[in-house]
């Protein structure tokens, strides 16, 4: 599979320092051989049709700070022409997410799909903005699209529903889905310490980010509950539609008193038909959404399985890559590879 | 799809009522149409290759015990002919369990193999005794042979491992495999009460069997992990390799001093390659491996994603329909469907 990588930070040299280490593995097991022909970054893009040195490239872009630097770099944005003009099987969009606009990820999206190249990514920038549009256009133009990296990190959330619970029909969607949010309530929780406190070391630690709205107010969890609802349940849902609330007044004391009564409390996306919410809930002690620290877990509530939990890391760049991998593995064998 | 139901007990009235429930969801969202050609119990068969009245046959058998009993039935042991003689694309072999012998599952499956016939199997028996070779007989008669049913119930454990965490190394499988232990287990912990008297209670409430033996002293749970050895971790081990350890020497006393250091105590088995286990293990409070009640749990450990947990119900006829449904899918896409 030729493959172009449009976004080389942490999840971009992530992936591809494990299309390195596992070129063997995947050669053996799933007869698949990658060969990275383009990468592209914020700066400029480099491209080898037989195939870019990954090693050497992650080299000199994490001293330099951009692949540009690189033999026979190319400085500017480059992002379409090296969709357009690269011979390649599959686009990764690997760029920051806007959840906004969707931007530049849907563009490029798109324009991979139109070029007749299968598309991954973990933005969820495009999914939330135009899921339904971009479901659409792969199908009309017959490539294959995937985003199990945008939901879950390395939780396979999407594809457990799709393809393993294939015959039931989901009848509600339950998720633990921000790390940030799950480690400040984990540590309240633990410590009795307040909301603010906690929030102030989870950024020292890097845990938060210095502006944390997206995750205490509950945004990201709404854009990840958006996905999993248009996805999953067929749905043509937008990300205001969600009745969101965060976990900036969640107090130790109702914390407390929550575990006295055998509950924990967590911020909890909700996916059913008609109805989408995110917001602090209680969560019963022992059940698999009451999961610690950064970790992510879902519950899918079924018509013949009842209830299947999957629990599992929600970032980190080797983490995801599993997602990632995992993804380009599916369209090999989908093409009958 | 044409399918043959050998075995017509719990699971195969379970899932014959969830073929004619959802015939028109399996249409609609999967272009998938089933007829189920034929159906063979215990005491004899029927066949009608238009495709049998599930409805009527289920109403039939249930009152009187057989299918022989409806129209067109025939009595004498006639697996085999039916398997030789009745076109279909699928065989479910939905017969008892034995260990021991593997049969008579092992001879269906091995039957409608070289017949050309895709396999659908809940019987742990034949993968215990014999899952080298009849992956290789699959694989050489080229059809498709699948398994979800036989471990962990409603919860596609070895679809997980095989299909969505594909781009991992497996470097362990722990598991809670078998819901009559642990809802034994999670009774004496919530109770301190002793062993002798919740299993009586569990066999009086009809959770654990008159003779309990396969599953309290780990029997059951090292065939399970058996299979997700051979299945999923290339091993090619035999049931008497596990190092098995069951649950009756567990006292309260025991389970209580877990829980003062924050562990539970579950029947785990462990599969790694070159070690297979069975025993009762500590799980710290919190672990997705700490569900109780009947239900089931398994976590991956991995070179990329870490930890990867799911959770779900390992029996009962509507929920094991789940895997058996999942597994026709499946198959239903793989052939291009």
């Amino acid at each position: 599979m030729r493959v172009i990588l449009v976004g080389f930070g942490n999840l971009g040299r992530g992936l591809s320092r494990v299309l390195v280490q596992k070129a063997s593995f995947l050669h053996r097991s799933h007869g698949l051989i990658t060969r990275v022909v383009a990468v592209v970054d914020e700066f400029g893009s480099v491209v080898d049709e037989k195939g870019l040195n990954l090693n050497e490239l992650l080299k000199v872009a994490e001293k330099k700070g951009t692949v540009v630097a690189y033999k026979g770099g190319k400085r500017g944005k480059l992002a379409l022409k090296v969709i357009d003009d690269v011979e390649a099987d599959v686009v990764y969009d690997l760029t920051p997410t806007n959840i906004k606009t969707g931007e530049p990820g849907l563009t490029h999206i798109k324009r991979a799909m139109r070029e007749g190249k299968h598309v991954i990514t973990s933005n969820k920038g495009p999914l939330v903005v135009a899921f339904r549009e971009l479901d659409s256009l792969a199908k009309r133009c017959g490539v294959e699209f995937r985003y199990s990296a945008s939901v879950g990190g390395a939780i396979p959330v999407v594809g457990l529903a799709k393809k393993l619970l294939a015959g039931n029909e989901i009848h509600e969607i339950r998720g633990v889905l921000n790390g940030t949010t799950n480690y400040i309530l984990t540590r309240m929780s633990k410590e009795g310490a307040p909301f603010e406190v906690v929030l102030r070391e989870a950024k020292e630690l890097g845990i938060a980010e210095k502006d944390p709205t997206l995750d205490i107010e509950g945004i990201d969890t709404a854009c990840k509950i958006t996905i999993l609802a248009n996805s999953l349940l067929g749905m043509n849902a937008r990300l205001k539609e969600v009745k969101r609330a965060g976990i900036a007044r969640v107090r130790p004391e109702a914390i407390r008193l929550a575990q006295e009564a055998g509950y924990t409390i967590k911020l909890i996306g909700i996916a059913k038909r008609g109805s989408l919410e995110v917001g602090p809930k209680l969560v019963p002690l022992g059940h698999p959404l009451a999961v610690g620290g950064t970790l992510n877990a879902v519950t899918f509530k079924l018509d013949l399985a009842r209830e299947i939990s999957i629990t599992g890391f929600g970032a980190g760049p080797k983490e995801t890559s599993s997602s990632l991998l995992g993804d380009l593995i599916d369209i090999h064998r989908t093409l009958g590879g």
